[in-house]
């Protein structure tokens, strides 16, 4: 198969520019931060050191409140044109992206998840008219909930036709949780030198780098019905669905395994791997195997190891940072949970970085900006 | 000034089918209820009565958790024709009104809002780039967050394009409070006989019923530049922002004063005020004054007041139901906050419909099918 171009096709030329989108943020945080202040006449405050963390930490008093939205992003798009291809519908699969987007957040700072609701925004009301894909939805929204032990709370199903396009859907899910007892908090002061990193492995590409994955679509001859494996073709190792981590981080709590921190592992790839505001040197020695959709994606769109383990997770789905005497048992636990998991790195002092020793990679401190 | 056409716009008319949104929301309130059951082991349980409720309840122990996600709908669309006509944003309004449908939806079971999540979903990363429509945005993000008490955790600010059409925003906020003590739950079995129902005012439309306001324009020689009052032309007087109730029903428990059961008048109109499971009439015998541009609508649509009172808030933004006892001291605890309000109806025993007797109508349960 020959590719239609020889240029790199890296994530920011595949469409997304998040120069354009910092400036808000930025805007947005500080004013954000400034309504910190308005929980003092309820009794209660939040727990500063989860602002720019995956989900935001208030102390309601016998324990803390985690909460979160988060969106699927543009998956919804290969859902659509795998069904335009193959008749089949794949909304059960990416429903579990969507919950998976939110629940893996939410049990970065040690909350166990305990309600979702759905954001079903479709471009108009004929969008729910096909029975087949509404179903698939809600069924794969309902296993997801089963899955990560929450409640599915309710939701909003707007038809907005003038808003999002016709025939689309924005999926997005909220997530509340609580945070108990206090001690299992895993963001702040707790993350330390000497700590192992215990990786998860990832299922594929979970929810994050579609937009350059839909790109190389263009690049493909055979285009979403590539061979990437010897069952799955491109659109359908795309369409497997994120795990849900949440039965591992309640396990690891039970087990008494202290998680100092945790890090979801989506856009910016590994370099998601030093999220923790501290200065400290994450060294990585070992690699997970990489999913075969992302070996496919290196491949064919070019990009070098530097730029693949920038931007996907190359396997690593969730990072998890332990002492490093619980590190083999950490392992064990999330095994018992039927998810592969390896003691992959080591936290350092020394200068903000991520080193992946065994591809000769550094990626420095300004190379994620999240704050 | 006169009429394109001479057919009465009604809201089905105007675009929203929602016979084909409600059968997916059947299958997914059925599978979503038969989730409460994933909490047992957490150790906590659903509040069976908020199923169905404007917000969802869980009881943690000490005190309730509720939660809701809630979108603008199609109010951007207006925000987005009058900065065209005019070079003025309103994003600044439009954010109140998110944060608005969110929390005016969370107090109705009894909660103290806490933490507002953002979901801003833009049809592109250029969207970020008018940066005085996006100050605006957060500037009245803030300001709305501060005005009810809460603190804004963060969110989500996804470039959607291929989902959200090219130039717009899809705008929704999620927001998670508790009920503390747990007496101030207003869901289930307070609500009774002889209470009083006492109504706080409207601004305007607030963010429901806007497909058929903007339907109407195609009808009015001047569009959204047609005058509703001396000082406001349609566009301006559609845009006012919705009112933020949440400190009315923090200041009734301050008082001490037992909120029965609470309805947030959006969708379906007063229609919305038998949204209690249980079987009642609500008899009305004072109509609050109509916000001039309800007013505009109601005579430019040609509507009769079965369809107005059917689907707009006709002045009437939130419902509260009190002790007839308590009635007049609610009256004046939500004038303290600045918010006009009138004892309007009263709860009876009798077949579950809607009495507005000024205006001689009557909605009956089947006009109302939220469960």
């Amino acid at each position: 198969m020959s590719h239609a171009s020889a240029t790199a096709l890296t994530y920011h030329r595949s469409g997304v520019d998040y120069d354009l989108i910092d400036p808000l943020k930025v805007a947005a945080q500080r004013a954000a931060a400034a309504t910190a202040a308005n929980l003092a006449v309820h009794g209660v405050a939040e727990v500063a050191a989860s602002r720019g963390e995956s989900a935001y930490v208030v102390d309601v008093g016998p324990f803390l409140l985690a909460s979160i939205v988060e969106c699927l992003g543009s998956k919804a798009l290969v859902a659509d044109e795998m069904t335009r291809l193959t008749g089949r519908s794949h909304y059960d699969a990416i429903a579990q992206d969507t919950i998976a987007m939110a629940v893996n957040d939410l049990i970065t700072v040690g909350a166990t998840p305990l309600v979702v609701q759905a954001y079903w925004a479709a471009g108009g009301s004929d969008w729910f008219a096909d029975a087949q894909r509404a179903q698939a939805l809600v069924d794969g929204w309902k296993r997801a909930c089963d899955a990560c032990g929450v409640a599915w709370g309710g939701g909003e199903t707007p038809a907005l036709a003038g808003i999002v396009e016709a025939g689309r859907i924005d999926l997005a899910a909220s997530c509340t949780g609580i945070v108990q007892p206090k001690s299992r908090l895993s963001v702040g002061a707790r993350l330390a030198a000497g700590d192992a990193i215990v990786l998860l492995a990832a299922s594929g590409i979970h929810a994050n780098g579609l937009t350059l994955a839909r790109k190389l679509v263009e690049r493909l001859p055979q285009g979403y019905l590539s061979p990437v494996t010897s069952t799955l073709n491109y659109g359908e190792a795309l369409l497997v669905p994120t795990p849900l981590y949440a039965p591992v981080t309640e396990a690891l709590a039970h087990a008494g395994i202290d998680v100092h921190y945790a890090a979801n592992v989506t856009g910016h790839g590994w370099r998601k791997l030093m999220r923790h505001p501290g200065a400290f040197t994450y060294r990585m020695h070992a690699l997970p195997e990489v999913p075969a959709v992302l070996r496919f994606i290196q491949q064919h769109a070019r990009l070098d190891d530097r730029e693949a383990y920038g931007t996907f997770n190359m396997g690593a789905g969730f990072a998890l940072y332990v002492a490093e005497a619980d590190a083999q048992r950490c392992v064990d636990v999330a095994r018992a949970q039927g998810h592969e998991a390896w003691i992959a790195g080591r936290v350092e002092a020394g200068d903000k970085r991520v080193l992946i020793e065994p591809l000769g990679l550094v990626f420095g401190a300004d190379e994620l900006q999240l704050r």
